[in-house]
């Protein structure tokens, strides 16, 4: 009886415990302190993007932390390890939503000038819609933008940029980790991108190719079939329900194509083959197109500048993708398709990726639209 | 040399382990196995609602496992305990997010008749909005579902249910976990209630009371800080916000405000307090009132049944919160207000919330608009 009441007093001093930790605490110059409660665990590792050190230290009461060096303003995806498990730091409700890898992440604040902090402007609207999809034979989502002042009641038109997330992402990625709401709620804000309609669909042609984990990546006839009939989702489903339901000019003048990593290959694959749907093409980190890139893009040569108004690959500098990127950059130059190629210092990351979507969307819609001589 | 890629081998053929467990299982009958490859833990435990068994059995390759009995089709909360620490189930990309405590869920499918069930029918929108609220002095989001067919262009009007989330949990429980807005598609298409708009504002009228976790709960002046400015958020920001950007009626005889737990205690509180506002009050597994109800509602009496088209009182029979959601009954029997005590088998879950929104909805605005004779 003594001892139960003791087991049970010990247990709520230790939920207790659990509870008062704080992690990830941020200080003022950027150090970030992760903590992690664990008196039972003999090891404790926390793996945060940009930070080399990795082993946590135990206090008397059962706390694990690791303080780092001062970070740069950004969002950091981390994990901790215990005993060899992965698991979120259960003090942080911020995560990095995943349909094959969940992680926690860290914000450091920076100045409201970076592109993806929440600023006191004008904010623009999500919308999630769900629909029935013949072609992938799932009910399936995807998510909508619309800019602040966008008016369904008024005859003003916007341009649609479609903008689509890497392998394993889920079709919230671009909002809840890229912040794509937020980058363009500032660009706009600034006068420096056009207020615009941001289309992100669920990336899969067939959902086999991620419900399988990353070995189905190894099965290239599950990753073609998956690439075709993406295609034919956003062509034949998804953009002929954007373009009804919503104030969009639906004139591939008015219409762009970008997205990371799988993304970045769907991107290239769909916009420079469908150059009559759009005029704008861009590709952040990508990955997954075939060896033989004339095959992939038959036909497509220097005739495509007349059409294209930007072509815009982007890569992370210590991406391990950087090589096939300027191949494929390589590649367009040898058949004269004029094209942008920016790269920036950073790894296959959000912390890229939010960046480049903020360098990329003040190109877009520049030109007058209507002027298009080429339709 | 030799040693370090002998490492790597083994760290290759761990990963791949880890990944080729699949969890949760689930059988044909119901059944449920949860797996997690944890080969240097002692001790795994797995906390399933409606699951007694929680001690998982280890195997040779380092997977633990436990297989449950035949669980009733629904979708459960679980979590793992490794060595003391709570993990998700890393193999699962269904979670139940919440701003305190993140949970994996499984779902074990039904019949399409049963609410939560996606079924292939036509799908309202979740529209995800956001703003800074001079009262709570923060940024800030709701979402708006829409119905099917509703279309801004055209002149149809609908009634608005306002939704409230309870204690923990961000704006987007109603939809991600609660399915609101697939019971909604559901009921519209059985013609079991009318087409609504449902707004789910975030719960929170001081964000302080959840940032410092539980603990703030025994914080009275903090709680009944964050109720007042919270229903002044809605009445006062939200609500107006709502009534310009939709195409909703906005008069008290159509709208309704229910939530569970603490949203519970807000949509009694709000409601009941704003019958010029509100004609349909509901309140799911309450708590946080007052222990003397005539000051949370000072005036309420049998004069509101006049203004009052439904206050419905629904919970758990085994929620620890049964027993003040009865005595609240009590007394609006007391004052002689009518209302409806609705009580199912379970806990303070989502398994219950679910289903009384599903008895909930389809008694709201059933009664003709504009012929209330209290206006």
């Amino acid at each position: 009886m003594k001892l139960s009441v003791a087991l049970i007093a010990l247990n709520i001093a230790a939920s207790a415990l659990a509870q008062s930790v704080t992690s990830p605490d941020v200080a003022p110059d950027g150090r970030v302190t992760f903590r992690l409660w664990a008196p039972r665990a003999t090891s404790v590792q926390v793996h945060c993007e940009g930070v080399k050190a990795s082993e946590m230290e135990k206090n008397d009461a059962g706390v694990w932390s690791l303080t780092t060096e001062p970070l740069q303003p950004d969002i950091y995806a981390y994990s901790f390890t215990v005993d060899g498990v992965k698991t979120l730091d259960p003090r942080n409700p911020l995560i990095k939503y995943n349909l094959l890898n969940i992680d926690s992440q860290v914000h450091v604040p920076g100045p409201a000038s970076l592109p993806w902090e929440v600023n006191d402007v004008p904010h623009g609207v999500v919308h999630h819609h769900f629909y029935k999809s013949a072609i992938a034979g799932d009910e399936r989502d995807y998510y909508v933008y619309t800019p602040p002042g966008y008016d369904p009641a008024q005859a003003r038109r916007y341009p649609v940029l479609y903008l689509l997330h890497g392998y394993s992402d889920a079709a919230d990625a671009w909002t809840s980790v890229g912040l794509a709401n937020v980058i363009l709620d500032n660009l706009i804000a600034r006068g420096e991108a056009r207020p615009m309609i941001v289309v992100m669909p669920l990336g899969y042609g067939t959902m086999e190719v991620v419900t399988g984990g990353w070995g189905r990546l190894r099965n290239r006839n599950l990753w073609q079939t998956n690439l075709e009939k993406f295609q034919k989702t956003l062509l034949d489903e998804v953009l002929p329900r954007v373009d009804a339901a919503y104030k969009t000019e639906p004139r591939r003048e008015d219409r762009a194509i970008a997205g990371l990593s799988m993304g970045g290959a769907e991107s290239l694959l769909t916009g420079l083959n469908s150059l009559n749907q759009f005029a704008y093409v861009g590709a952040f980190s990508s990955g997954g197109l075939g060896a033989d890139f004339s095959k992939d893009f038959p036909g497509l040569d220097k005739s495509a500048n007349a059409k294209l108004r930007l072509l815009w690959i982007g890569c992370g500098e210590q991406d391990g993708l950087f090589a096939p990127n300027q191949r494929f950059c390589d590649w367009l130059t040898a058949q004269g398709i004029h094209h942008a190629w920016v790269h920036i210092p950073g790894q296959h990351s959000f912390r890229v990726w939010r960046p480049l979507l903020a360098k990329f969307a003040p190109l877009l819609f520049q030109e007058a639209s209507g002027s298009d001589p080429n339709l």
